[in-house]
């Protein structure tokens, strides 16, 4: 068959990219090849083991989406790609000449070799995919104490979800603070404090050294010799993207291991793109590649690559990755976006820092107040806003969005400052001590000094 | 007695000037005239009479942040201001000299003279006085049946919580539909309904001719002869800036009534400031006066004139008034930042509109979810985003600042498409149908047409 533009993948960015080509192009055809018979929500995985009754409450409305915008979908998996004769081979056998091919394959679980989890029986990943995800919750919920190794995002969520329906999880993190990639210690650390008083055991600084149990999980081993007993393992040591078939096709990847790409999401070949985690990310701040993956970011590639696919927009491009991150434990919400204190320090960054605590309601005597710490990192010669990071209630999720905008405007404390806020007794903070603008002004204070 | 910096009113902006302006000038004296023993959270008024337990729970902790920042405070109210010899002088007899003087003195309840309410008991307005509060909240506790007049914020507000107190409420407006100068009529339309489904009369396109019964309030009677029965009658008409103390002192006022004032905040006269509702708004977007009262573009205001009290900053200076309105009713949070299609219409701009609908949460199915609405006014020439407003969950109170911030960046439709956003199931919408996002495709899609 033939078809104008192939995506290979359905996840967010497989989703995004045809449904906003299609628009743009309406004359032209799109096909989406996917392996998955039904697309997991990405971010919400984690809740189908708590919160969710299950995988089902979980599935993308993909399916509807390509229904509705004319997008041709074929339940198969891509084997090959010849992208000189413009051909890919699925293996069912079917060939699929294309115009445009975009690779959104994704990540995969790292599952790391120095760990002897090969051929133990309940220990599990995170992948993304519905039937894997459905057995292992079959199989945890016959377990106790359940283990997960490994505190970013995905580890804390799924300790806390796990923690939710009943288990008894420790969670085991070798650096000093759990998200202690996402977020800087200040921030870090208050979210370990609600994460064990909800019950979570959990472990910092400390290294597994193996996993315990001859056929099936017994626990877990530390290198200082304890061992944490254990039903089940869960191994959340990050992703890796999915290039193996692009690198088959001859399509370059960066040393980090992800398809290199321009700002219009174009791999090395002109008619083939690249978004979402298996695509290359470049740092708003810095231009340096950076390993991040992100539903949202590639959800942004995915526009523009949409935007791009037939002819080149000089005004809808990438201008570089600005990791933000959000995540919530029960009323609790966390985010992060552009670089933390830490960070900036590392790549070199002469910084200050500027937060402030309020109230996310005014008066704070209303019944679902909830504090909020907002903290910023700003370049101190110029002014201009690095990263921010906001502790707070559940608002905490859009209030991340707008030091997001505000960062990939460029903007500066003094911009900032002046900036007009909308406030309201049961939805936000209050306008004379808004804890963002209060940071701003903390920040403008020192720079004084 | 002399000081450096002499505010009038200690509301809003009356708190953050001096508190802002002491850290920027540690070593000036600061002292805050203020009539009020306590003064309210403007905003929170209206939760006193329902979600509060009294006007105690919705005091600004003024006095705590001027003790903190070293600002002086005298109850007794400014009789008059010599703006040449800089001098106050006080009920209480005191004489003031001062180097800077700000007039925060806010504004007052319209108290429209057609209306037969003088000299009638339990006829109500809504001012920003504790003492009058208290009264109102204890008179109104022996009614049943209370109309409001006027559809504004607080109509709306004071309507629901008095509802949500138990009293059979009736809320009258002239316009075809409430908060009908906020919003435009398809969101105006959904608030309707909530307004109506919690139980609260809403009569629209009614026009209030005269309040019946001779000595206390028996109804209100419309043009179309019907009479609506009340025990109590809230006017809420609007307010007007207080600007009397100001005018007697020679002070130029506009055309509107509000103290004329640059980009800094400053009088006619370069010693005198005005921040509030009492100083003049200039529109965002045409430089045109208009007449928003609102505490968070107070407080922006404040922060600016605190930092040019002594000198001037050319980056700290005020653009213009984008209005950002947000309110909630139950678990539905609304907010409408810069223009209104409506506005725009009339100013003569070329728009089109860009819409989406979708779901706070993702998956749908989580137990918080809700729906989210958003709507962009977009001009049709340069794509640039003129407003914006958004119906949802409570955290439309923090989107609406995504919103209000692209605004003031003067974004277009173009830099919103390739903007990155920061998602989570448990926080806000999905990536890949971010109603925001979706709105901005939807406009573009229009605009290639």
């Amino acid at each position: 068959m033939k078809t104008d533009v192939l995506v290979i993948g359905s996840s967010a960015a497989g989703l995004v990219v045809p449904t906003v080509g299609k628009r743009v192009n309406p004359d032209k055809k799109f096909t989406v090849v996917t392996k998955q018979p039904k697309t997991m929500i990405p971010c919400g995985i984690p809740y189908i083991f708590g919160s969710l009754p299950g995988s089902d409450n979980n599935v993308m409305p993909a399916e509807k989406m390509y229904e509705q915008t004319g997008v041709e979908v074929i339940h198969d998996e891509v084997i090959s790609v010849d992208k000189d004769k413009k051909i890919a081979i699925l293996a069912g056998g079917e060939k699929i000449e294309f115009e445009k091919l975009v690779f959104a394959t994704g990540s995969e679980p790292l599952k790391p070799k120095w760990l002897n989890w090969e051929g133990k029986e309940n220990v599990f990943f995170v992948p993304k995919d519905k039937i894997y995800l459905d057995e292992m919750k079959e199989k945890l919920s016959a377990c106790r104490n359940i283990v997960t190794i490994g505190a970013g995002f995905i580890g804390v969520e799924m300790s806390d979800e796990l923690n939710k329906a009943g288990k008894k999880v420790t969670l085991i993190e070798k650096l000093p603070n759990i998200l202690g990639l996402a977020f800087d210690r200040d921030i870090s650390e208050k979210i370990e404090v609600i994460l064990r008083e909800r019950g979570v055991n959990v472990l910092t600084d400390a290294e597994v050294k193996e996993i315990t149990g001859e056929i099936k999980v017994e626990g877990v081993k530390l290198s200082d010799g304890t061992v944490v007993p254990a039903d089940a393992v869960i191994i959340s040591m990050g992703y890796k993207p999915n290039t193996e078939l692009a690198q088959k096709a001859g399509v370059l990847v960066n040393e980090m291991g992800f398809i290199r790409v321009d700002e219009y999401m174009r791999t090395c070949d002109r008619d083939i793109f690249a978004v979402g985690d298996c695509a290359e990310k470049r740092d708003f701040v810095t231009g340096k590649q950076v390993p991040v993956m992100l539903a949202s970011t590639a959800c942004a590639e995915a526009r523009i690559a949409g935007m791009n696919l037939f002819k080149l927009s000089a005004i809808k491009t990438f201008s570089g990755t600005i990791s933000i991150f959000s995540t919530a434990i029960g009323n609790n919400g966390f985010g992060v976006a552009g670089m933390t204190e830490a960070q900036a320090v590392k790549e070199g960054f002469d910084i200050i820092t500027g937060s402030a605590e309020g109230m996310d309601r005014h008066p704070g005597s209303l019944s679902d107040s909830h504090k909020q710490y907002v903290k910023l990192v700003v370049a101190k010669d110029s002014g201009v806003i690095l990263g921010g990071a906001v502790f707070g209630g559940l608002s905490a999720g859009e209030l991340i969005n707008v030091i997001g905008v505000a960062i990939q405007n460029r903007m500066n404390v003094n911009t900032l400052f002046i900036t007009q806020i909308g406030t309201h007794p049961l939805l936000t903070a209050s306008p004379a001590a808004y804890p963002l603008i209060k940071a701003v002004e903390n920040a403008i204070i020192q720079m004084n000094k």
